[in-house]
């Protein structure tokens, strides 16, 4: 028995709160999110917990938790409305009072001034009254600030927002440290590596992985994770003391790596819009796009990283014939000839979109996204992508399944990735 | 004390198991489903929990939820492989043997049969192992049936298969006349309606209501769910037994829909881009979109919906100046005197793409959504919308709070209410 005298692994527990998270009218997100960013730290989990906004309740459940978990990170309740019972809850649980905080106040005091109102409405003022001793973790996206408290214990409850922007910004920037630093030493994060591959069907891509390794991945373990982007492969391996895994992780990574070269991208947030930007900027790349069935899809995507302005001149959703006649230049006899879901008509709108907006690459994407306008020729989900790039182009028709949606979201993927390849294919070398 | 002769709502708890659930690889979509399938049959949910693949902890929580709830549905963990531990912690719970079963193992039989193989695989033998007793729920849709146990203390245990489809089967057919029958008389489903807002904090909002009802809702209990697009206001009541609570909930939803009309819209779906397209097509009007910080959300939230095409002619994502001068015909001098973030330009953005697509109606949005090029005069968060419908304009401005993410989001929100409240104070008649 030489355990003892081991640190042992943390363990921490989610708490969601709120009538609707228990009933299901809001999928519990927050908790999913939490969960996985508590294992990365090198936390054990030991349950997750949804519960409705009655203070009894929810010291009930923190109480429970806590005689396991080390850490109970709680989210939701932390508004200003007459439902909102964490902060009540949690004061109740520990015996302490709530009190109002002089930091908090201000803070409210500023952002309401700044949305042009006369000081805090009284409801909002229940949000800056805070459990003697907690410690304020500051959330500059909205109102309700994140806490942290001691339990009697030995146990720390957390609380944070139920707002997922707000949460996760709070977890990033205020917990994750704060969380280290009190657990240092005995946490053991598992180290991962994750690679990002889209236009690879699940089973083909763990057939690939399984002939490259047809001894196994050592202490590796492997997990697919597929979704409307592709499928990223998690690879996971915890280290033992002298940290031996970490060589056997890039190992297996490396070789994969080469296994899956057409299918990978590399970005730091997982999204090939993110990926395609980078290769743009790094090529002195301007980009246009034409949409029809995805509908301003890709557009919202490219512009949801800041900086994009540098590399994403402009779009076009043209939903209508018309449309793709007047502001893309689509010849009218094409449209009829080979019809809106067509190569030719793809490829038009891509050379279109970057004429008109002086872009040096631009995309095209037409397809059928249903429910309806499907033919037996053109079934739903038959859509045609192309890019063009200073005189060249290039172009596919995908077949994809599902609904509406899952259609949209995957032509969206396709484009952006025609794209991406044909500039990594084409070296670091800018041609702008 | 009259209650104990009353009745009682009969309490449910959902539990979810597996280690991709508890990880947060997984969202629990299945719990919040159940849970709100169990609610809408009368249920009280008294909490949802997930573990990980251990006997010991899901016998644990079984005995936990057991303590409060009448019925405890379990999904997760009844697959072939040797992480499926649910039916051994259940028989292990209950001090049951698994036994084989011989109608379900015919099944499985039947099942691989019709796959071309030959006799069920070893390790899918597993899934014909039933605790004794056990009333077999038949899976049509997968391999492994639900099963339904009662527990020495009345309590009742339900699992399902983790497989959404075959879960939400099994439900539907199965378990929900089952409880049905098993609980007839105490259940009684609860009342709600749900107010869709915009546009107005959550605070202002809690007090319109408050101020609208000072003795209180009576039976009808409110909840204000928060979210970048506005705040749900959900009004529930639990009718007694002579169905009474109907017609309050309908008498506080009326009073509270002339308290809250400015801000209030009206979509199945909750998607004010869905009440958007239902207010333009039943006036025959056709909508262009020009985006410039929103960079085609606007556009892609409206083609969300099948049918858009009937009223939504396209759109412009106008980054540059350059674009908004070429393609929608904003001005070089009022580029240049007013800045791309004004009034005027967001004016001629709504009128120029509403001509370019001979569209009767037309947004335009130009805002700074961060996180840099603000000023102090412009922060960020600032944003001007326009509307333009046959030669009117209306334009406000916004300061939204927030990242990026959450500025886009909001001003998507904001135009399309514009436009949205626009149409609907002209009344029914169409003006095209």
């Amino acid at each position: 028995m030489t355990t003892s005298l081991e640190p042992t692994v943390p363990v921490a527990a989610v708490l969601g709160v709120g009538d609707e998270l228990l009933l299901g009218a809001t999928v519990d997100t927050n908790g999913s999110w939490l969960a996985a960013g508590l294992s990365d730290l090198g936390f054990r989990i030991c349950r997750r917990v949804q519960v409705g906004d009655s203070e009894a309740v929810i010291a009930g459940a923190l109480e429970e938790l806590l005689r396991e978990a080390d850490v109970v990170v709680v989210t939701g309740g932390l508004g200003p409305t007459p439902d909102d019972r964490t902060r009540d809850a949690v004061a109740r649980f520990l015996g302490r009072p709530l009190e109002p905080h002089a930091q908090v106040l201000a803070d409210l005091e500023a952002r309401y001034r700044a949305r042009g109102m006369e000081g805090v409405p009284p409801m909002a003022r229940s949000m800056a009254l805070v459990p003697a001793g907690a410690r304020v973790l500051p959330n500059p996206r909205g109102a309700a600030p994140g806490l942290a408290l001691d339990t009697p214990r030995g146990g720390l409850v957390v609380l944070l927002p139920g707002i997922p922007s707000e949460m996760r910004e709070l977890f990033l920037e205020e917990v994750r440290p704060f969380l280290l630093a009190r657990f240092e030493g005995r946490l053991r994060p598992l180290l991962q590596r994750v690679l990002h591959t889209t236009g690879i069907p699940e089973s083909l891509l763990a057939e690939s992985v399984q002939r490259a390794f047809p001894q196994g991945m050592g202490g590796v373990s492997v997990a697919f994770l597929p979704d409307l982007q592709g499928v990223r492969v998690r690879l996971v391996v915890r280290p033992d003391e002298e940290g031996k895994g970490e060589e056997e992780l890039d190992r297996v990574a490396d070789t994969l790596a080469g296994v899956l070269a057409g299918h990978l991208y590399t970005s730091p947030s997982g999204d090939l819009a993110e990926a395609l930007g980078t290769a743009l900027k790094a090529r002195g790349a301007t980009l246009a796009v034409a949409e029809s069935c995805t509908g301003g899809l890709v557009c919202r995507r490219l512009t949801d990283w800041p900086g994009s302005s540098e590399y994403f001149l402009g779009g076009v959703v043209a939903y209508s014939n018309q449309a793709k006649r007047s502001l893309l230049g689509v010849g009218a006899d094409l449209l009829e000839e080979k019809g809106a879901v067509s190569r030719e008509v793809a490829e038009e709108m891509a050379r279109g979109v970057a004429w008109r907006f002086g872009a040096s690459v631009g995309i095209g994407i037409t397809g059928i996204a249903g429910p309806g306008g499907g033919t037996d020729e053109k079934p739903v989900g038959t859509v045609w992508i192309a890019g063009w790039w200073q005189g060249e182009v290039r172009a596919r028709r995908e077949r994809f399944g599902g609904g509406r949606h899952e259609v949209r979201e995957r032509a969206a993927q396709s484009a952006l990735h025609l794209v991406y390849r044909w500039m990594e294919e084409s070296g670091g070398k800018g041609r702008g």
